[in-house]
């Protein structure tokens, strides 16, 4: 891996600690970051060339450290990216995706931090590994973090929306899962936001109540004007979009929620007398927090989300360059890609 | 009352409700929102020439609606400004300060929709009056809907910082009250950010464990110094200036928290990326919630926050526009003036 | 009504007042109170003979006072019992359930403190007024308040299940209500622990994953063996039974919590070390709070939670006592029953 | 250390691993667990003879484990007991002092189920360490778990509680600084209710505004004719007998909180009925959990809380039978003892 290079290497199968699993991979989507971390390195991310990117995997465990009675081998399992420190304030409260020794200190965030999925082999430690069942497949799988980020979002709201009017803006892969979930806890409304028809239309299908074409109609005005021009309980922002943080101020209620699940890469402009004069709060997330990827794997078990139709196409790690152009390009109507290293 | 004019004029006196108080106002604190009113019309605010402002008040109860037994004639009270139309879901819900029904059906935010206290008597709902012990002067309890706002803020963002470190940024009143609030609720170290030495230093008298002044240095780096590269646990910004939401980001740590008790008229630009990696959150406060003027009466009881150095100059209600201008131009160094429409 | 009594009496049309719907009653549902209410009667209830029970009610609207404009004549809705004095400090905060001045200074508690809804009229304030749609009969409407309580206790302890394991003990209607509000929630597995083979079937139809015959098996001991030893993450009581709050403890994980929906008359015996030893919570609540009745509503448009299944008998307003008594003596396996009182 | 025996051993000095710290431990508490503990093992207590009581300690750091940065030798710190596994889901999500793995898989509880602080040197994870400002002595350091403990139990039931009342059953060592903790955290009244006059008044000393002796009146009665009969917003059982936690509900408000410190050893009786329909809710708390042995240190170096009034008396190690006995007797009127392993 260089700026914006991929190489396939041969390398000796990472040995497991006494609290590690090691795992096949056996599906590894692509996730933008992984695209931004080849342009520039992230923060704490190894020197090019002696790193493997891919945070989103799942597969079969094949080892196990001494300690481990958690897991068998054979176990179908996916995994969450990051384990943190267990050692700083924050990991020590619970908040290990914010950990405050990131990279240092036993910190590790596969395909961030340390090496990651975009091979045959990966470690993770015990805390970071959840068992599938049988009906959950290995592509949808690799996508727990995707939904567990999601959900880490919702439970940081608050988490109970029963009947809760929710706006998402973005008909990415988050904004698509956000959909979903906001319907699976049973919220009132849900509103997409989105400016490609196509992408629209799948929001339509996983359950959103009324798409909104940002290039034909006002989405802030059609909110309030669906909702006696009170607003939206929750606004979900996940476009990344320089208009998204505005746009949510916007659209929410006096008393609203904002969740930032994508933000532009630059400073942007935002109205915070706006936000201050009728008392909306603002939440980010830090991947995929508070063990909800365990809260996924159950949500996907239970049928109530269904990931399937977002990963819309597949490779062999050999092909991983068109695996990567595929989802940046959106070649085909691409949602989500997936590298699937031990395919044979 | 007029763009930019105030005048005094006989009027009736105002008849109690049922439910209401009547009360003879002995001091009503100037806020910077009233010059913003005589400016340019605030949102439901009644016409000019028919409204009276002012919501920081306190006062004698003078008649009492015929359901009050709350209270008594003789009784020297504090109030908050909102009543809420207690109706809509936020009313119902608690969240009294963010009515979904603002200037109609009932609600009332005494000084911005409904008649306030430069006057010599204004009703209150009973809702919206604390009884105030003798240690507690007209004068300091005029100023309860600022430290009822300040509480207000610091219950939004939790309310338990024991050991915390807090960020001020802006001496005014409110940034004076929460370096108060913040010592009294037992933070770690208390910083104070401003750019005049006569504030900082009324900020260090008043519990400021170290005051910054930005003109000389960098606030974030001296926080990040100082807590080893972490930065604060809460920040509160009350500047309300254009820099005050990005300095605010940049120095709270991760999964820190951010108050807004002040923010820009116009819109500004924030890095949401820092925000949203650092897994940090904005609140904000609209006015003074959740019943907080009646802990803010226990404090000022107890000793523990004191209002008094901040209530630098009185007038009587005639020189009403010379205790604004005071205020506005900060003459003697003004910080909070206070009107006293019945002494004699 | 009088001890063990109650007289079909001709009475006037209630008036409304001016924030008041009056409401012609389609379906008044018989709770377990509306038989406690009768044998002794509770705080705050009028004397016998000057009363009218029943506040499980839906209803069409026919009249509005001056004020309303929420609702217009013909609107089909259901309602919630307590309205609060909106003026105590509970009531301020939105805990107005639980008001401070029940059965005073203009607190409604409808069929509790002032005339419900075992009568053709009755009149409700319009904050305790929610339209429902056509989807929504008047039968399944009625039981809104069963369902807005049961809401409530899964916000009071949180609200965000997913993945969870949640112990439902006691088969009754709020039991089985939870039931199925925990499977709308996304809970993991939900238990349902009965005596009655009837009972848990009707459980089981409703989605619970596991029943427990209590007087086959040891409730505690299947859910540590099925949790691996670790109990269930949310246990609500809502049996009633003198083993009930001894039961949940015993049954919830470290850290887990219980809810408490029903209880005993009388004080029994529960081991408070077992609960502090193991960091568990009990939490309860009053009635039908923070307008979840509202939410109630928008879970039933949505047919993820279904209580027709609960109604199995009607009878008209004059059959009262029929009604009562199968309710009580669960003639013909009732579970539900309504009265109607303006069927024709 | 067999049943209720100790004895003083000749051992080796533990050696720490890659994340500890040595400690030479300078002062050790006696706390009325380590009498319990010596009369009938606790869940996962090592056998008598091979263990080492003690987990309220203070010391010096003499050595550091190869990753440890956090500290350097020479430095004065106190320690919370619990490490918890860091492994299950309860300690991944921050509540360690409730670990699944309790005794297992790396989980320590220091003088629980691993060695403590009756001895010359103690093993400490970095993570259960605090360093000290020179300003609090040992003898008060060794406190730091049971001021940990009272904070988390205040966190546990919400941690604002400006203005509120709050009743504190048992003076006790967990009463009395439950009395200092309210007063340090702005509560409004604080009643400290007990059975003793010399410790009713060391609770008065400490800042209790109303001490109740329950032999003479009846502590309900009183909370409630001084609270306009609405009773306290927080109550804190402390007391650990048997009338403590109904005591605790009859005296709650509606809508109250209970914390329970202290618990019966065995199944008491308790009113559910009126805990559930005053919606008032029962929390615990398992040790000195999220972190707030922090935060502890953080208000003994403010000065806010005092412990040293509590440690009436010390002993050496050699002396520790008769330190046990005079905690369990309250010779002396002893409050807390403490137990000095190096002084020479």
């Amino acid at each position: 891996m260089g700026p914006n290079l991929l190489e396939i290497k041969q390398v000796d199968t990472p040995q497991q600690g006494p609290a590690d699993v090691l795992i096949r991979v056996e599906a590894c989507a692509v996730c933008s970051s992984d695209l931004s971390m080849m342009a520039r390195p992230w923060k704490a991310q190894p020197p090019y060339g002696s790193f493997i990117p891919g945070h989103e995997y799942a597969g079969t465990v094949v080892a196990l450290g001494e300690t481990v009675d958690e897991f068998k081998v054979g176990d179908r399992v996916a995994v969450e990216a990051h384990l943190g420190c267990m050692r700083c304030r924050n990991c020590r409260l619970g908040h290990y995706t914010a950990c405050l020794n990131y990279g240092k200190k036993g910190h590790r965030a596969n395909g961030f931090t340390t090496n990651g999925g975009y091979a045959q082999y990966v470690i993770n430690h015990v805390n970071t590994v959840y068992l599938i069942p049988d009906s959950v497949g290995f592509d949808e799988a690799s996508l727990i973090t995707n939904l567990g980020c999601v959900l880490y979002g919702f439970e940081t709201t608050g988490g109970y929306i029963v009947g809760d009017h929710v706006a998402v803006i973005g008909p990415g892969p988050l904004g698509l899962i956000s959909v979903e979930v906001a319907k699976a806890l049973c919220a009132g409304r849900v509103y997409l936001v989105g400016t490609r028809a196509s992408r629209l239309q799948v929001g339509e299908a996983l359950g959103a109540d009324r798409i909104i074409d940002a290039t034909k109609e006002d989405p802030v005005q059609v909110i309030l004007e669906e909702t006696r021009g009170i607003g939206a309980d929750l606004v979900i922002e996940s476009s990344g979009g320089n208009e998204g943080p505005q746009m949510a101020i916007a659209m929410a209620k006096r008393m609203g929620k904002i969740l930032l699940l994508g933000f532009p890469d630059e400073p942007v402009r935002a109205d915070f007398s706006l936000l201050g004069k009728d008392n909306k709060h603002i939440y980010t997330v830090r991947g995929e927090g508070w063990a909800n990827c365990g809260r996924a794997v159950s949500l996907l078990a239970s049928g109530k989300v269904n990931l399937r139709p977002l990963v819309t196409h597949s490779f062999p790690l050999d092909s991983i360059s068109d695996a990567l152009k595929t989802f940046k390009e959106r070649i085909g109507g691409a949602v989500k890609v997936v590298v699937k290293p031990t395919a044979n």
